[in-house]
């Protein structure tokens, strides 16, 4: 365990987010004109915050005030003591940003270095980084980390993926730090050059980013041999590391004394009931430059609270199912595209690639799953492609409660991605249908 | 000044240089078996560095013994100790790879400190980083020296340049890190964008990377309103942060107590005369992870020992002239592209785009110039064309003693460089005649 606030118990821990909350929304108050505005309206003075509880009386805040308060406006220190700008790629205007303190760096670097630790790191290990180095917060957040831990860091960044081969074979790489789709990418690359990916004696993947499916852990791991880890962040929150999975792997321990979690129910804003899915809330507790007060995530999981076979008393959330505003309302049943991915892979002759295109046939939505087929399953004998299509269809259907179309397409035509997949493909009326831009800043 | 160890006089700063040479010399010995077997073979003891000038009983390290070496036979500590790994770009087959311990970063970390200190940056300002993160030494670099002052730093990357554009004005940068080539093109991309690029504000600029001439400088702070500089450094021998400029700009200041400087014939090794051009050689003198001995760099400079106006006692090298490896020999005459862009220069009609075309016509070398007409001399005019071209024809046989062919391009038809600028185009032979490659891995 890389630090001692990982087993705390709750008590303790509490009494260290409560004290930290105060600051964190007197620090805001203070500093802050945009919060302090909208708490004097609301009646609410720091001095309110008496217990955890407390935080309910603070209000949300959303990508939309970042954009509103673009670059600076959130920020409580003065430029000069920011040593980092980050910002999501804002393909549809300006982008978000977010800053960082020379502290706040030091906080960052010593959450993954908790996070890598979970996941079976070592200071002997040497980690790959194919993450794009840049405004984006993923690759400079697990460089940041795994530096302080002393793991020997390869910045190899994004593209020319057979040299990426090259270099795990030379260097001798045993940590794969990436998007799951671009381990899956990699080890497609690797077989083409005629080099089992087996054999390049990977130990441990680092993976996040994108959503993943349970089902596309098992094809990593059987592709590469690793012990394949998700961790999760947000840059509006600090970047990577606000949670990460143990060797236990059951769900993702939040660094809880650094981010109060909450979870709600996206459509009211009342917290969920035990055991349910909601909406992940954070309130950062210790961040200096940009003390953002109950950032909604859109993203969708459960908590669990219940103790973890590694030591850890961190609440644990789980993967992250879908997000409230990625997820696709198809003839008014609700999708997301982690569904259909899971029940994809439950289809032997089926390859982890796929795209989902929906399209208006008249009054209609019409939601089309085009997905490759492994080479083996590959035939011209049309009656069994129709057979996989079928299964495909049914299986779809009694998850989802809608009928779909099924394409089946031929091995390698689906676009791969090196960074983050863009699996959706929303044809419907402009500006109505969202397209899968939701995540695009997700860690 | 950053360092005290700037302005020692040079009995302290040579005190230093010994100690820290012979315990060099020593880790070499002890810790690289190539080292060892080569100085036994030469019957050389670390015991035998009794003076600086002793460094040259070593022998030379060319970047072909980092090749066979490759990728680990050269580091002096067990790989678990080195916690970053950086490569050239091997384009040609294997990378050359150099490594870091904890304590070679945070030297390389100071070392950049000092040379954007004494370029004049300061804590208060924005650096925006457009040079490419990964394997190349030149982003990461910049990146860690600036944090070091506590300078805000915008990790940009390179590529989507309206978008760095945007970045500038929005984030209110002040200091720009790219290569000369690219510093240009940005100021193209803002007028394209109707943004005048001293509008921005932009105060420093931080280059290196690639060859430039002093009318390139001038251009650019023409262009941007900013005080342009140059740094230096190669990988093997730590990257960028080597040599810099200070605010009297009459050379770059070589950070000696960390790298002993030689300068000597290319051809016979042997230490030229003072104020003659020869290839620089260094010896770092405080690296733990690769004690490389006497580096040949291949680049020509001039050294300058006398006293500079900011008060450093350092040395100062000039802007690299031309490489010992990448001079082209043009019918027998040694032609540097620096030189042609210097002439280019003086000609008003003339953009800062240009590529020079070697071809083999019947026995002898042909030299083109391809060179872009600025907008506003660009006419129907046949005659004012000849006129140019004749102009610049002239000038450059003056300058290389040989003739050469021009030919002028429209404006904005040469191509774009985002990172280093690719100037040569050598169509002779296969393996004779040499690409411009060989600053692929030049900061």
């Amino acid at each position: 365990m890389w630090d001692k606030e990982e087993s705390l118990n709750r008590e303790e821990l509490q009494a260290i987010q409560l004290e930290r909350l105060q600051a964190t929304v007197k620090r805001a108050y203070e500093r802050v004109p945009y919060y302090r505005e909208l708490l004097d309206e609301q009646g609410v003075t720091p001095a309110d915050i008496r217990s955890l509880e407390d935080v309910r009386l603070l209000p949300f805040t959303t990508k939309d005030v970042l954009r509103e308060q673009y670059p600076y406006g959130l920020f409580a220190v003065p430029l000069e003591e920011i040593v980092r700008l980050h910002a999501s790629s804002g393909t549809t205007g300006k982008p978000t940003v977010v800053g960082y303190t020379k502290q706040d760096l030091k906080t960052w670097a010593n959450l993954i270095a908790r996070i890598v630790t979970m996941a079976g790191v070592e200071r002997q290990d040497i980690a790959q980084i194919c993450f794009g180095y840049g405004l984006f917060t993923g690759a400079f957040g697990l460089h940041y980390g795994l530096e302080e831990v002393g793991v020997t860091i390869v910045p190899a960044s994004t593209g020319n993926s057979e040299k990426q081969i090259m270099l795990m074979q030379d260097f001798g790489t045993t940590v794969l730090v990436s998007t799951p789709s671009y381990a899956l990418y990699l080890a497609e690359v690797a077989r083409g050059m005629g080099v089992e990916p087996r054999s390049l004696g990977l130990r441990i993947g680092l993976f996040g980013s994108e959503p993943w499916s349970e089902e596309i852990r098992q094809q990593i791991e059987a592709e590469w041999g690793l012990f394949a880890t998700d961790n999760y962040g947000l840059s509006e929150v600090m970047g990577p590391g606000v949670a990460g999975e143990c060797q236990a792997r059951q769900g993702l321990h939040i660094n809880e004394d650094h981010f109060l979690v909450e979870l709600i129910n996206p459509e009211t804003g009342e917290p969920v009931g035990p055991g349910e899915q909601g909406e992940l809330v954070f309130t950062p507790l210790t961040k200096e430059a940009l003390p953002i007060l109950r950032y909604r995530t859109r993203d969708l999981a459960t908590l669990d609270y219940a103790p973890c076979a590694c030591g850890r008393t961190l609440v644990r959330m789980s993967r992250v199912c879908g997000r409230s505003d990625d997820m696709l309302v198809i003839r008014g049943v609700n999708v997301f595209p982690t569904q259909v991915e899971s029940v994809l892979l439950t289809v032997p002759a089926v390859a982890p690639h796929y795209q989902l295109v929906v399209r208006k046939k008249g009054f209609l939505d019409d939601l089309e799953v085009r997905v490759e087929i492994k080479e083996e399953y590959f035939t011209d004998d049309y009656k069994k492609l129709v057979e996989i299509e079928e299964e495909i269809r049914h299986k779809l259907q009694n998850v989802l409660s809608i009928g779909t179309k099924v394409s089946l397409a031929a091995p390698g035509s689906i676009e791969r991605f090196t960074g983050k997949a863009r699996r959706v493909l929303d044809l419907r009326q402009e500006g109505k249908g969202r397209k899968n831009e939701g995540t695009a800043d997700r860690q």
